[in-house]
């Protein structure tokens, strides 16, 4: 029941995802009698939906203090307890971000092994996508989050972008391994002592994220907030002041018009809805967060994110590779004491 | 006789502010067998230009630490000595920037009520130009360390932007005054006492840098660095994108061709060369790198920047500005003392 545009985005995209993923079922949430007329169009997505009525609702400016406290069942929190109980594999909500966050720490707590969670996003680079984490779940972080981030990343990319080696880069101000603050230093010498089977590129700069200079960028919730805003607002300025240039002159909008097939294309590749969804990872049960404001393709993006991880077992996968890092660590422990 | 293009875009961007900004001379140096051909072309330049002769270059590569130890006289070194014995009233290089921050550090010393020094840069914004610091000079900051940037910033959007009562923002996760980490709310609540003659709006996201919400964005330089990089890796994604995809079909071709003359005014807006010029804000004594790429043009934005400052006293106006806000700050402390 969240987001600008629910229910109706919400199924239409549910639709979307069916239709092209296949064999996944869902349990809609929210007010039956809103929910059930709508569900009329969708025969074939019916057949593999429950309804779960819920009449009530997080505000979208509430406070997660408030919504953890208050106790009634909202769409939400029934949607979150689902995953908890193993009815639902995840769950993808357009509402209240920091409401998500709290209600599903709470109710689905931390995936062993890691110590915070993280908000990771997708970008479009010149090379394809890249996966960028945390962009605002933790705005002071260890070295050992970052190496957590790190793990998490990649084996997001290589499950859900399909990325068969990704590589990993730790955002800085600059590449040379003198460069930063101890906190990044500290990570860079984590990830850098070969235990983790991740392939670690390095240090990485704010202009490698839409480079594509590698599949992960790993920072800290503070920076990676500051620099996700930042390329969406350069990205709509550039867009806007294009539009300005154009709309000033008969000649560039005749331009405009004949470009338009070729701009096509262009515009598809920066279509922020096949970016949308704000996946929390580190949580045990799939969360992710759809923008507000999507449309049934963003909230499809957003939902596939998490047929993608369910099927991939992204959690287990974590664990796993953590266990390895683990071992590894303690057996270099052994070896330098031995 | 740093950069990509020095000596001679030094020189032609010298000319450029000269015919420019009117009454204003030079000192040039560097190696006199490469200067002195090349300012036979600028006979008027010629009249206000000082050549001063130095074999000696600090390398691209240099580390700072060894341009420091190294006690040859540079043409760097000895610009920067030129400013510390009052013959010249800036430095404007294309050099080494970390060679360039510390012996510009080392020789003129930091400003009298400034602790620490800050990078600061302008950016195209959808309103005009914001200046925005740190971009990289300190990678921790405390909050007294942000209040001193806002401070300078604001006297920069003041002077050199000829903005009549500059707005400063604090670079945050989110604008609500309970976001962030405890030194960015402690540095607004110092912002915010009111003892500081500065319109202070409060947090600003990474959005609002080219959004132009604020005329000066204050943040610490690790944050300021990786969000300059992202905003100029994002615009040239942008640029990349849309000439493929304009390169794609000979109609979008054509529509480009018939679209040019209104495209330059785009193009014109976003020109990098008319925001090159790092000022190094806080020293005793105005210094500016421009890009290593720029070409005179860029170069004379740079210098230009330096000729605003030195004529509006920036740096007398920042000492006046702080010993304003400590008087200030006294003053409530006998008032809550008495």
């Amino acid at each position: 029941m969240g987001g600008d545009r629910a229910p109706e985005a919400v199924i239409a995209g549910a639709e979307m995802v069916r239709a092209r993923h296949g064999n996944v079922g869902f349990i809609m949430v929210g007010d039956e009698a809103r929910l059930a007329p709508l569900m009329k169009g969708y025969p074939e997505l019916s057949r593999v939906c429950e309804l779960r009525h819920c009449d009530a609702v997080v505000g979208p400016d509430e406070r997660p203090s408030a919504a953890l406290r208050n106790r009634r069942p909202t769409s939400m929190r029934v949607a979150i307890q689902a995953v908890r109980d193993g009815e639902a594999a995840g769950i993808v909500s357009a509402g209240n971000t920091g409401a998500l966050m709290a209600l599903a720490k709470m109710t689905l707590r931390m995936l062993a092994g890691i110590h915070r969670p993280a908000i990771a996003s997708i970008f479009p680079t010149r090379r394809g996508r890249t996966v960028m984490l945390d962009l605002g779940a933790n705005l002071e972080c260890t070295p050992d989050n970052l190496v957590q981030f790190a793990v998490m990343g990649e084996v997001f990319a290589r499950t859900v972008l399909d990325i068969e080696k990704p590589s990993v880069g730790l955002l800085n101000v600059g590449i040379e391994h003198n460069k930063g603050n101890e906190t990044v230093r500290e990570a860079a010498r984590l990830l850098q002592s070969g235990s983790l089977p991740i392939e670690f590129h390095g240090f990485v700069e704010g202009n490698d994220i839409v480079a594509g200079t590698v599949d992960v960028v790993v920072t800290d919730g503070f920076t990676g907030n500051v620099a996700l805003k930042t390329a969406e607002g350069t990205a709509r300025l550039f867009v806007d002041f294009l539009r300005e240039a154009i709309d000033q002159s008969l000649m560039a909008r005749i331009g405009y018009l004949l470009a338009r097939g070729a701009l096509k294309n262009f515009r598809d590749r920066i279509d922020p809805r096949l970016y949308n969804g704000g996946v929390f990872l580190g949580l045990n049960g799939i969360t992710i967060k759809s923008h507000g404001s999507a449309d049934e393709v963003g909230f499809a993006n957003a939902l596939g994110f998490a047929v993608e991880m369910a099927r991939h077992g992204f959690n287990d996968k974590v664990i796993e590779e953590l266990n390895r890092w683990h071992d590894g660590r303690s057996t270099e422990a052994q070896v330098a004491a031995g």
